[in-house]
This record gives structure tokens, C-alpha cells and sequence, in this order.
């Protein structure tokens, strides 16, 4: 497994898929194998608890356990950014701390996401109130601008305002609503501010753009294929290998995600378990999956095992 | 205090306010003051911990021991319809079998609320796994139809299938989506389904239309005139009085409705506590307040102490 003893900044960072065994729990060992699979493969980090993993289909109970079974099972602290926010700002809080328990590199942060719409200013005293909750110097936050899911955008003015108030503190966002400009235009305001694109897309680009690199849900599948174009973004292959990344990424997106992802990684460990989701998602039907594998097949996609 | 030994079935129910203390949390005692004064000015329940209520800015915790307390108070579960719903699972049923143990009336069930596109089929399973994880057959779930915050409306397609799955269970629904032809198709479409109104301006309406009553925010400060429209609905002075209703929602909706009715319950009961709402939500600005409560002088509208 990769070691590194500075906390991950930039790179490649997979949106950890949770496995989920016939209990309907978390499948913690066959989980940490996972992450440690992704960090082989050349992952820079795990983006854990986050929308790929269905974070917010598990009780905070169980998302406790999940971050301890990570520190419990030797899976460095910082290569892993989890997902905190909740609507309540004790669950977020709790996480949060946890999170620094285990060394975290940094947490990933959707706003609350219930009420709408909601000000800036609101905004700003809830990030505030976790901030001051957790209250630990070693906090790192990545705002999680993904309004498809959350309902609430992460505005340019709430950047400022926290930028502002928290300079060591607000380091970064994950820019998941697949709009570069969007992207471009927070590494041009915001000095210093590590700007993620959420999706593999935009890998390359944002690269070129100054940005901090990608944490995506293909990486569960294509963490490899990634890594070669963060080693190589300067080179003259660099828009060879975005295309592999690219290829993949076009047919998992005819799919729904999580489900086309699980079915993936079903298929290549020979574990049907990785199919199982939390309601009110659901597994790819099997003509779907038939479809998803040869598609995937077409563009010579294979797994490294 | 109105007693009733029948559980709640129609009329007028308040979407009841959470009042929250000087350390952020939930004021239980005044909670339960408020609860037994809606009572008293003739709400026929209390539908808790639901939009109004920041519910979902509480943690699972917090709200079974909000849950608790008005059991511990000697308020009547016949008349509560607690907010049960979150996006994880295990904490939807915790909450539900906590509605059960205090005697709840019925609980009120959002649809898992973080993903979004999914399917009827995904929310059936969804909702059916709540229902197998209580294993009470005196259950008796609301759907809570809020597209505009949950993002995942609730579909006719969704109700037929859970009313053919559990007849005895799946009894009605809360629409707030303000579309009253949706309500009258509810109706139509589904015997024996309790259909309440989330907004004010369709009470009477509702109830000619053969509707169970309404479900709202204004109740909690003009409960008193909503319980005249629901006595008086088949008689001549029902327009008059719907009126009184209609008057004070329509401007309470011109403010954010959460900090507009605890101004105007922080003003009436002369407990500055009322207007502390947990982040993202916040209080009215001062000006913002002045002309709430103008506005409501101006139409003849005072609170019954």
C-alpha cells in the first residue's frame, strides 16, 4: 500500500463506493480492502461518506463506525477526506471530530441541506458553527458544491465570506456540478483555494487550469487510468490517457451512478454483495448490467484486479 | 387541556414550532407549553418535528427525547403526528418505533431526501423497509409531499402502489406543494386516504372537496381561526371565516416562514428565546419584523394568549 506522510493536497481521490453485506450494514472488511485496493492502484486519497458512498443512507452511528474501522485497520489518516455534513449540526459536528480522531486529511462538507433556498449568510453561521463545534486548529474543509443533489449551491460570495473568516481552515471545494467555468472561475478569485472537480471529465483540465486535481466516483473503477494522467498532465500522452479516463466515465454517466459503479465492481471481484444499496437506490437490472459490461468492453476497459 | 380518546384523523393540526434555548438546543419545557396551548386553542393535533418544527436541524437523539418529553408531560400521543423521516434508514425506523411507543396518532414520512432522480420503485422499497423495520401494525404513516424542499415529490404512481401493499397502514398524506388540483386528484383517485392541505389557503377548500383538513405552519399562531373554518366549514359564515385565515398566511408567506411565525409567537408570549432558529435558517431582520407584525395589525390580526 502507498504511504505517504504528508496529507493529500491535490491528485486523484476516489469517491469510496460502501459496501453493504446481507445485513444491510456496511461491509466494513470488505470496505477497508477496497480502499486499500484504491490507494494501490494509485489513488492519492479516498473521498469517503460522500454522495457516491451513501453517506447520507447511513445513520451517523454507522458512519462513526466506518471511520474507526479505517484508523482500526491501519488505513492512513491522511490520504482520506470524509464527508461530514448533516442536516444537524451535533451529527456534523460528531463526524467531524471523529474525523480528526483519525488523522484525516480534511473533510468534505455539503451545506445542510433540507431547508431552501437558504442565504449566504445563513450558510456562512452554519459552516461557522461546525468550525467552532469542532474546535481543532488541524481542521481542514472542502466545501461540497454539488446543488443537483443538495439543493443549496456553494456560492462565490459564500467562498469569500468563509475564505475571509477561516483562511487555514476553508482550503478547497469539490465542484460537482460538472460546470468548468464554474471551476475555472474559483482558482482565478480565490488564491491558494484547492479547487477538486467532481467530475473525471474535467481531470485534465483543471489540471491545466491550476486546479488541485479530481475526486470522482470513476475512480472506484478507472483509479489507475486517473493516476497516469495526474503523473503525466505536462506531457506530450496527457490527452491520450484523459481519453481513457474519459471513455469510461461516458458510459458509466448513461447509467445511474452508484448502482453502475457497484455492478463494476461486483463483476470484477466476484463479490455479488457490492450490488446491495440502500433504498431508495437500486441495482442495475441485469439487462442494464448486460449492457453497462459491453459497453465497457467496447472501449477495452478492463479492471486491474 | 382538550382531551379526545379517538386519534386524529382530520381537522386542523399545527406544523408546531421548535423553540430552541439559549445552548442551541430544543427548550422542552416551553415546547411543551406551546404544544398544550395549540391544544387548547382548538388544533385537533400536533404534527412535531416536521419542516416547521427544523426537524431535520436536530439530531435523531434530540428528537427522541423531544419525542420523550411530551410523553413525559402528559401530552396525549393521540393527538401527535410526529415527523419521522430521514435519509438513513435505521434512523427513520428509530424515530417511528419511537413515535408507536408514546401512542402517536401517525407519523408524518418524508421521502428519503438526498438522492434524487429515483424511482417510485426505489421510494416503495424505501418506504417498505421503514414499515418491516417497525413491525407495529399500529403504525399508520402520512406521506409528506414537499417537492420544493425534499426535492423528491410523491407520486400517484408511488401512492397506489404502497395503498395496495399496505392498505391498513398507508392511510394519507400531506401535500404542501400548494397545487390544489394535485389534492382534489388524491381525493378522487384514493378511497379512504386522508388527505391534508400543508397550506392555509386550501382548508376550506379541502374540506368541501371531501379532504381530511389541513396540516400547517400558520396554525401555530391562528390555530383558533383554523379550528372555526374546520366547525363551521358546512355553514354560511365558512368564507368568512377561511378569510380570517387567509388573511394572516398571506403574509406570513411574503417573510421566511419559519422566522416570521417565531417573531410573531417571541412578540405575543414576550420570550425573546422564540427567535432562535439553528443554522442555515435565521431570525427576521429587525425592519423585516416591524413590518411583519404592522402587516398583521393592519388586517385586525391578534394572537389569542
Amino acid at each position: 500500500m502507498t504511504m505517504n506522510n504528508q496529507a493529500v493536497e491535490r491528485g486523484v481521490l476516489a469517491a469510496v463506493l460502501t459496501p453493504i453485506g446481507e445485513n444491510m450494514a456496511p461491509d466494513l472488511s470488505l470496505w477497508v480492502n477496497r480502499c486499500r485496493w484504491l490507494l494501490d492502484q494509485g489513488c492519492d486519497g479516498l473521498a469517503v461518506l460522500g454522495t457516491t458512498s451513501e453517506a447520507n443512507s447511513f445513520s451517523v452511528k454507522e458512519r462513526l463506525g466506518m471511520l474507526d474501522a479505517l484508523a482500526e485497520n491501519g488505513i492512513p489518516g491522511n490520504v482520506v477526506i470524509p464527508g461530514t455534513e448533516c442536516c444537524a449540526l451535533p451529527d456534523t459536528i460528531a463526524l467531524t471530530q471523529k474525523a480528526m480522531e483519525i488523522g484525516a486529511a480534511g473533510v468534505l462538507m455539503l451545506p445542510p441541506f433540507y431547508y431552501k433556498p437558504v442565504t449566504d449568510k445563513g450558510l456562512f453561521e452554519a459552516y461557522s458553527a461546525v468550525i467552532d463545534g469542532v474546535a481543532d486548529d488541524r481542521l481542514l474543509i472542502y466545501l461540497y458544491h454539488i446543488p443537483q443533489n443538495s439543493g443549496v449551491p456553494i456560492t462565490f460570495g459564500l467562498i469569500e465570506k468563509l475564505r475571509k473568516a477561516y483562511p487555514n481552515t476553508v482550503v478547497g471545494i469539490k465542484d460537482s456540478a460538472g460546470d468548468f467555468a464554474n471551476m475555472e472561475g474559483m482558482i482565478k478569485n480565490f488564491s491558494d483555494f484547492r479547487v477538486f472537480s467532481g467530475s473525471d471529465a474535467f481531470l485534465l483540465d483543471i489540471l491545466r487550469a491550476g486546479g488541485a486535481g479530481a475526486i470522482t466516483a470513476c475512480n472506484n473503477i478507472c483509479g489507475a487510468q486517473s493516476a497516469q494522467v495526474f503523473a503525466n498532465w505536462q506531457n506530450d500522452n496527457a490527452d491520450t490517457l484523459q481519453q481513457a479516463v474519459h471513455d469510461v466515465r461516458s458510459i458509466i454517466q448513461k447509467f445511474p451512478l452508484v448502482a453502475a459503479l457497484k455492478e463494476v465492481v461486483a463483476q470484477s471481484t466476484g463479490e455479488p454483495g457490492w450490488r446491495r444499496q440502500r433504498p431508495p437506490l437500486e441495482p442495475l437490472k441485469e439487462k442494464e448490467a448486460a449492457l453497462l459490461m459491453e459497453q465497457l468492453a467496447s472501449v477495452g476497459f478492463t479492471m486491474r484486479k
